[in-house]
């Protein structure tokens, strides 16, 4: 061991434990790790059905769950690239992710802490004593795990579903490619920032060497419990989303419809967009302008021209002139289902804030300034991308006012299956024959 | 107006509000902003004192907010560098902020709502109706607001306090130019990490023509409350901080002395430290390693050998072979007052996780891999660097083991004064003669 007249070389690991106080510390840290479980459960037992970070939500069920569920203020989501070959590596995972899942949504370390302290513990530990705080995990499919550059490396390429489609190039995309796609997605969803990011760290170190991280993001969400949340726009974002309340309109619009293909019944197409929004330039704009943009005033969150945030949107009215109220190129149009043959979709989606990038444009004004990396992780579910994201992006993208402010510079879509039977795992029914 | 028919030009804005609805507009949007200030009083009326959302912390004070207040779990911290040259542009923004922080730190917009919608809302609004969720927000000045380039700006170079020295270069630091350094400083703590992120955002936009953002950060923490935070490597992160009830421990190491200038008198100087922690490398390591690290316990965050988070720690215990049980290069022994002269420092630190980059590695073994870009905002405060951070640092960067996990790759020190006095401003007293 270096001592303090010259500055360590890195030790061996081992070699330090063999030479260090290795002995005096396994005792101790192996007799205290059920004292913190203990804590933690004790914590969990005075569940308060109104304290966001003693919230359990259930892991097993027909659905998964982070896709109905009501929004929790964090998320974390994930996507890696697989880089085995082996159909059973994959199952592996899926089974190993399954337990970890079950067991963190729970309120539970990913796996028992009851470890030699010569091993590396199975859990990081920072979220010991915390809650499960609504902890939700999604898993989900990339198009790569079907084929990979034309390849079939696990047999299913026959058993991609016709719904997972690759999202088409949009208008002005700006797509950077460690930002976009991967092969398997988790969205880690908790009333908690660290529990949801400390969720989808475990599951991703489980897939050493079967799958590499891709792309990582945290997101947040604020708002008045109970009430529709503003984005960093400072409007309100999702209110004229499909009320998850209604069966028949989550049967219609997000789960897999009873056409597609029997593994994804009770499974939904998952599209994930990173939205970068100039937010210095959005705060200069007149308010007025503001709304013509969005379509909706902004402190009330009505339509245009209406009351009150549920006050329904009527693209048909007018003002003296024979003008529309709501701007012909404002969000709210062309995002509405009257607009879109009647297609909705889900979107449950997240503020990010990835603190701040220095910019030099070489060119008038020459501009030199440090800017925002902060906007939108744009989430939204439905039964089926090629009804649902794709032609209502295909129009925004070209047509609406907000794209001033916003670029597209992440983007990925998803077939997260069904939820999994307690015993069974996340995927099952995709490699049954 | 563009219609749908082909992709709009940027519309000049009044043009597009000309010719678009905006007569309508006008008056719901103003009729609306009494209501959603009265829903947001309403709900700050009803205060529970166990809801971190309806929380207000005093701005008024003779220390400012945000240095010994109970530790909210989130953060956004900015610095600025002045691009005026006028004193009184200079006065002017402290007067501004002062203003504005008041507001915001008891739940009202930065300024009022009330503004006709062919002007730009001084207010994002994305938080109206969210409580002040425990928000506080301290200012502090750097080095460059009393002498920039050799230039006295403002004519204040004399009245520099000593105490406010350039941090010196330590060992292994690889600083980021854009995430160091900055002549004035915000630190918004919240209790949400929308009403954080929102109150740094209206003060940076209100500095607009005379001072620009140099960094911004996000962070985060999460503990269970009334217990010590875990920080992201899992262990408990400030067991043996000063502790904030005890004037006399504040006295002596937070506030500034009595043989500071005056206008120090009640401030504080922090330092702040942007270090990234190589997460997947630490989640690998054993357990007991992980634990000779630090020189504590993991689970418990006992001292090495001792049984509870705040049994003493025992510099001089050896094991029976006569070797140190808290390790020589232990981050708990170099870090410790007694292995300091007595220094001690207020560490107030956070989280931060902005995703994940990616690296290529263009030698042995060729890495190419995703990896979090996420580790700890360290911020502490202390009386005087000189004998604070700047010795306690230079002992860590050379001998800490913790150095081959974490790499500081931004620095700042502030000088923070006392708080405001209603009807005067942060900082009054620098300009005083």
């Amino acid at each position: 061991m270096a001592n303090d007249s010259s500055p360590p070389s890195r030790p061996a690991r081992r070699g330090f434990l063999k030479a260090g106080a290795a002995t005096v510390a396994a005792g101790a840290s192996l007799g205290t790790v059920g004292v913190a479980q203990a804590a933690a459960q004790a914590a969990l037992g005075k569940t308060h059905a109104d304290d966001p970070q003693l919230a359990v939500e259930p892991f097993f069920a027909p659905h998964q769950g982070g896709i109905v569920t009501p929004q929790q203020s964090h998320t974390y989501v994930v996507a890696l690239d697989l880089t085995t070959e082996k159909r059973d590596d994959l199952i592996g995972l899926l089974r190993t992710w399954t337990d970890a899942a079950a067991r963190m949504t729970q309120g539970s370390p990913a796996a028992s802490l009851q470890t030699a302290d010569d091993k590396s513990a199975p859990d990081s530990g920072d979220v010991l004593g915390l809650g499960a705080a609504g902890l939700t995990i999604t898993f989900g499919f990339g198009p790569g795990l079907f084929t990979h550059e034309g390849k079939d490396r696990y047999g299913l390429a026959s058993r991609r579903p016709a719904a997972l489609v690759d999202l088409p190039r949009f208008n002005g995309d700006q797509l950077v490619a460690e930002k976009t796609g991967g092969d398997l997605f988790i969205q880690a969803c908790a009333n908690d920032a660290q529990v949801a990011f400390h969720a989808a760290r475990q599951l991703a170190r489980q897939a050493y060497g079967i799958a590499q991280m891709r792309w990582g993001q945290a997101g947040f969400l604020s708002g008045p419990r109970g009430q529709t949340p503003r984005n960093l726009m400072g409007f309100k974002d999702g209110t004229n989303n499909p009320s998850t309340q209604s069966a028949p309109l989550m049967n219609e619009f997000v789960w897999a419809t009873s056409a597609d293909t029997p593994w994804m019944q009770g499974g939904t197409y998952t599209v994930v967009r990173r939205i970068r929004i100039t937010l210095e330039h959005w705060d200069q704009m007149e308010l007025g302008f503001q709304e013509q943009v969005f379509g909706r005033h902004k402190y009330s969150g009505a339509p245009i021209g209406q009351k009150n945030e549920f006050d329904a949107v009527n693209l048909d009215a007018q003002d003296k002139d024979g003008n529309n109220v709501i701007p012909d190129n404002s969000h709210v149009r062309l995002s509405n289902h009257a607009s879109n043959n009647g297609a909705q979709i889900l979107r449950r989606s997240y503020s990010y804030n990835d603190g701040t990038n220095f910019y030099i444009e070489r060119w008038p004004p020459w501009r030199q300034e440090t800017e925002y990396d902060a906007g939108l992780i744009f989430i939204a579910h439905q039964s089926d991308p090629r009804t649902g994201f794709i032609p209502i992006n295909e129009k925004l993208s070209k047509f609406d006012l907000m794209n001033q402010f916003t670029t597209h510079i992440g983007s990925a879509v998803f077939a997260c299956p069904p939820g999994a039977r307690q015993g069974s795992f996340i995927g099952a029914g995709l490699f049954e024959t």
